[in-house]
């Protein structure tokens, strides 16, 4: 398999520290998204006509894009991956919650400061702050889950913490801290002690 | 089955829609967003912490958020969702992209617009701006794929269907034009010829 990538991307982290852990070798392929490599016509047109990655091409040269669908593509019939019908769902809803609620308020401030290190204009400064607050609420929400819970989904370890870990780890480097949230936090230290954990930085 | 809604949300017509399809009788109740009825410890405590709808309560007492995981549940082993993982993982890559590249840009101008009728300050006047660029290119992004196709996964409706066109087909009340996407218009159109369709805000 290949991996369209970018290795400081969260995105892309939870695909690579899937594939580890299941013991899957691919190939991977590194994108600057600062420099625009993402939204080439040769990109567009070939990989993903949303210009992002990750996006895994199989053997069989098929490309699926969207990092959350390439976990639960992979993980299908994996111990990540639990066999009930609302338990799979429960998966996806913290999936979605992540999409949705987590990563556009808690990777994107991290993207600006750490990875792209954007001049702080006034405009910008007023949205990091509205991604802030609401990325503490997506915090929280984690916070009172994972209260007297091991693992989001059926009580063990799955593509949902995978999913919900890339950037909640890193969270601090888009000026978040985790002191508040304990139960996120000793959840974190479960996840990093899962057999095969590579780190967010590792090709 | 218990559907929490409300009857103007795309998000939650996913759900009354698909399960109109299925045949499957449930019983709502309309919760007001706009006045925070979503927001209510009680709510936050039993239905859902993340404060949203809609939210499926199934026959055995179990609360399901998010509405494109929700579709999923439902979808499983009926007609509305294929049975080959790889053209599942499809479907979860266009609910993905509904969810992050879509709903944000192209839902929240209508709710702004037409929903809440929010007043246009100069603030919000040009994060709209903003959100319709993006929306016009998740657009792009719909009329690429369906050129030369009928729907978006595997030759027939299903679940990723129903995602995107809640808030597509409803995509002028957020002041968009779809003159310029004639593949999308006339996909609405196949999707609104689906038996059992209901139109946004029947209950």
């Amino acid at each position: 398999m290949i991996l369209h990538d970018n290795l400081v991307s969260g995105n892309g982290y939870k695909v690579r520290l899937l594939l580890t852990q299941l013991g899957i070798p691919f190939e991977r392929i590194e994108y600057d998204t600062g420099r625009g490599e993402t939204r080439t016509p040769g990109f567009l047109e070939n990989i993903d006509p949303n210009g992002r990655i990750p996006v895994l091409e199989t053997d069989d040269g098929e490309f699926l894009a969207e990092s959350d669908a390439i976990l639960f593509y992979l993980a299908e019939g994996t111990p990540f991956l639990p066999d009930g019908r609302l338990e799979r769902a429960r998966v996806l809803r913290w999936m979605f919650f992540e999409q949705y609620s987590h990563e556009p308020n808690i990777a994107v401030p991290r993207a600006w400061l750490h990875v792209y290190g954007l001049e702080m204009t006034e405009e910008r400064r007023l949205a990091l702050e509205a991604k802030r607050k609401l990325g503490r609420d997506a915090l929280g929400v984690m916070e009172g889950h994972l209260t007297g819970k091991d693992f989001f989904v059926g009580g063990r370890y799955s593509v949902a913490d995978i999913a919900l870990y890339a950037y909640t780890h890193v969270a601090h480097e888009g000026g978040f801290d985790l002191a508040d949230y304990p139960a996120v936090r000793a959840w974190i230290g479960r996840v990093a002690a899962q057999p095969g954990y590579i780190p967010i930085t590792q090709a």
